[in-house]
């Protein structure tokens, strides 16, 4: 398969999920900006911003306004979220299926943050995953009350 | 009015208008990353993603997307776009009446947007809003048809 966002899809290519629905799956990015920084992705392939539909772009923000309330709920503390779509090459986009960043914060980090962009690693990603995991359960639970 | 968003909804502070619906607002960024970049603002005031109704953020982002779409079709000939949502003062948040940034990209242009972060000005912003919104009324009529 040559898109790396649908073989994780389709269970062909590793990496550690967040949180999923039938038309939309969460994974850490393996290149992290901050710990947590998360991407969501429609299961179904499309490009960008030109082929991706109203509906599909609108509700796969609304997932990453959970995950971002989750990172603030989080045992990873954060104090506040970038929410980001990288439309097109000149926009940085590098994996071409569509998919939307959040990049969980903490107040004062600027300069972790800059060395973050640098490194991009997390020494503990499957912890990452499970604190993530965790306060988006906690959401859910909230929102059916 | 201490909000300067809710003072531009409410005609009481001058903004170069892009688009507008009954709910929502787009208006040039004053201090630009690169010329076209544009907000997107619920007229109802919010904070940041903690408390602004997910089907707000969605409908802001759908809005975005129509405006991504306009830059590339427009005069500004942008080859892709920057999405952000800065939710939090620890992410950069500076107006905390939520809103969503379009910044339309080129190939290249990488140093112009470094020097664009830095400068942040449009030498013409009524030719730059006259030509977003043309192509935005294109989009309207093609997506009527
Ligand atoms: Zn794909
Ligand atoms: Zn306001």
């Amino acid at each position: 398969m040559s898109c790396v966002f649908c073989a994780i899809v389709a269970d062909e290519a590793p990496a550690i999920r967040i949180w999923e629905d039938d038309d939309y799956l969460a994974v850490l990015d393996i290149r992290p900006f901050t710990r947590g920084h998360t991407l969501v992705i429609p299961k179904r392939h499309t490009v960008d911003l030109t082929d991706t539909p109203a509906e599909t772009v609108a509700q796969m923000t609304a997932i990453g306004q959970r995950i971002a309330k989750a990172a603030r709920t989080s045992g990873l503390h954060a104090d506040g979220n970038n929410i980001a779509i990288n439309d097109g090459k000149a926009a940085f986009q590098t994996v071409f299926h569509i998919h939307l960043h959040v990049v969980p914060r903490r107040d004062g980090d600027k300069f972790s943050f800059a060395k973050g962009m640098l490194l991009r690693r997390d020494p503990d990603r499957e912890e990452t995953g499970r604190i993530l995991r965790e306060a988006l359960a906690r959401i859910d639970v909230a929102e059916k009350d």
